[in-house]
């Protein structure tokens, strides 16, 4: 048989999961409940006993499996160490050694943007390219660093922090991180509302927007897409300092390729569009030719992406 | 015999050349003009011949060489394609397919600024650890990004390029590479001076600065150790700018380490501690812990950073 192997992605309320190929193909997918209560210890234990269902339904046998790739909503180091899941209630630990307690398999941990990261360069927007940043624009910003086809982690798990880029020496609210001025407060979809909030209250003129039950990232480009002036003057305060702030990456890492996900890119080519214009404006010439595109995998690519881990953890041990 | 190996680093005007054993030990030293006329055409030929002679003078076989490390001021790429290099005449090509034309021994290229970072942190300031950040602070501002270990050089190897990150939009004045408001119009030497001589045009406090013959970073900090209240405003502006800068670099990457070297570095402990004062109050939590030291190696930085080119890339290979 060919080897199997799974890809679970753990989230605050729903764990995802997957059944591979080793070449990646998705033969199965389902979710099981995260169970926060107790600290998060039934999470590990419900993981190991859903593959070994899974296992039993497909007839698989132990040694038919690779490993089980597991992403999680936290810092993880290279050697597999989670620092602290604030949301699954989870302390510090050795995820591999824990697993290890109710199944029998080897486990490769990796954090959760990530991860998604690597699934989307392997089988989503990446195109397998080896030096890509996959930035998510969801309610927050988050970034996936990929230099030479591997996750960049970086010393202590906090690599690809992209959301906290410092952006504005102006700004008085404060961003979840303790920090003023981070890019999640203008790029990420909350942060595009409240620009549009901002705008729509420092200026009278008539907007579509201003009968928009509520502000959102995808009422702000549907205005847009409709040539409402004042959403596309949102638009572009949103391309440029997203666009300053991919073009400052790309001054330290010079990758090939943006992957542009999370739900504000369901809006489509035109997020690009806004993005693209300021990189290029500010970004050092030898990074100017740096393509974007669209993610393509959505929800899946957690699961894609740890399905990865393992194949990559067990090519380099 | 243990094996030898030669590290290269070639200048616009001096070409240094260094001997080590493979464990990094500098054995001998020495230089050769940088002969730029007709395209730089003399340049590899040159180095080659001086290799043989420090053979010959030391009676090396060629097998007891283990390789070639050459460090060129301008971008290379993970294949040891050379991109152009302005100041030496040089378009694109493979140097270690043009050296054998000289010399039969494998040949390892990389770019100055990061060699010279491979080299701090294999036998520096950076202590041999894996994720390290080499910041120069000269004439512009250089930087060398060290990921596991090894040179990130980007996909066209435009990695590191710190100094030209966007740091000032209301800057007027253009920097070398054409942008406005990039981090070395303010943190390199010519950016501190530049800083100063602002600071004394737009105030008439009295300062030991404007009796300073030239302007320069010595001159600055030197007033700012003699508790100059101008220079030292200057230095918090400094230090606030490149902070920003570093803690930006450091939500991307996460590095362990800042390694400061370069002429600015040579006013000590002082330059780390007005950059440090800011780069926490700018960096996301997960990255406040990242440690910052002065560079130790000077000008040979480059000789072993080409060095550890040839063990690295013999490793790989």
């Amino acid at each position: 048989m060919d080897k199997r192997v799974f890809g679970v992605d753990i989230g605050g309320t729903t764990v995802k999961m997957g059944l591979f190929t080793s070449e990646g193909d998705l033969l199965d997918k389902w979710e099981i409940p995260t169970r926060t209560e107790n600290n998060g210890s039934n999470i590990l234990p419900d993981i190991a006993q859903s593959i070994k269902k899974k296992m039993e339904e497909k007839n698989i046998q132990m040694s038919d499996v690779t490993g089980v790739g597991v992403s999680v909503p936290g810092p993880v180091d290279d050697k597999g160490i989670v620092h602290k899941c604030v949301n699954l209630g989870w302390g510090a630990f050795d995820i591999d050694e824990e697993m290890r307690k109710y199944i029998d398999l080897p486990v490769f941990a990796g954090n959760d943007a990530n991860a998604a990261a690597l699934g989307e360069v392997w089988k989503g927007g990446g195109g397998g390219k080896e030096n890509v940043v996959v930035v998510t624009l969801g309610t927050g910003v988050g970034g996936g660093i990929i230099v030479n086809g591997r996750i960049l982690s970086g010393s202590h798990g906090a690599g690809g922090e992209i959301g906290h880029l410092h952006m504005n020496d102006n700004e008085t609210e404060k961003c979840g991180c303790g920090n003023y001025g981070c890019l999640e407060q203008y790029a990420s979809a909350t942060g595009i509302a409240r620009l549009a909030n901002r705008k729509l209250a420092s200026c009278s003129r008539p907007s579509v927007l201003r009968d928009a039950k509520s502000m959102n990232a995808k009422v702000v480009f549907d205005a847009v897409k409709a040539g409402d002036e004042v959403a596309c003057e949102v638009a572009e305060e949103f391309g440029e300092i997203l666009g300053k702030g991919l073009a400052n990456i790309a001054d330290v890492i010079n990758p090939e390729l943006y992957v542009i996900g999370g739900g504000v890119s369901k809006a489509g080519q035109i997020v690009i569009d806004y993005v693209k214009k300021y990189f290029v404006k500010y970004v050092f010439h030898g990074s100017r030719g740096t393509e974007f595109t669209l993610a393509t995998l959505g929800n899946d690519a957690g699961i894609y992406g740890s399905a990865k881990l393992v194949l990559d953890g067990v090519k380099q041990s």
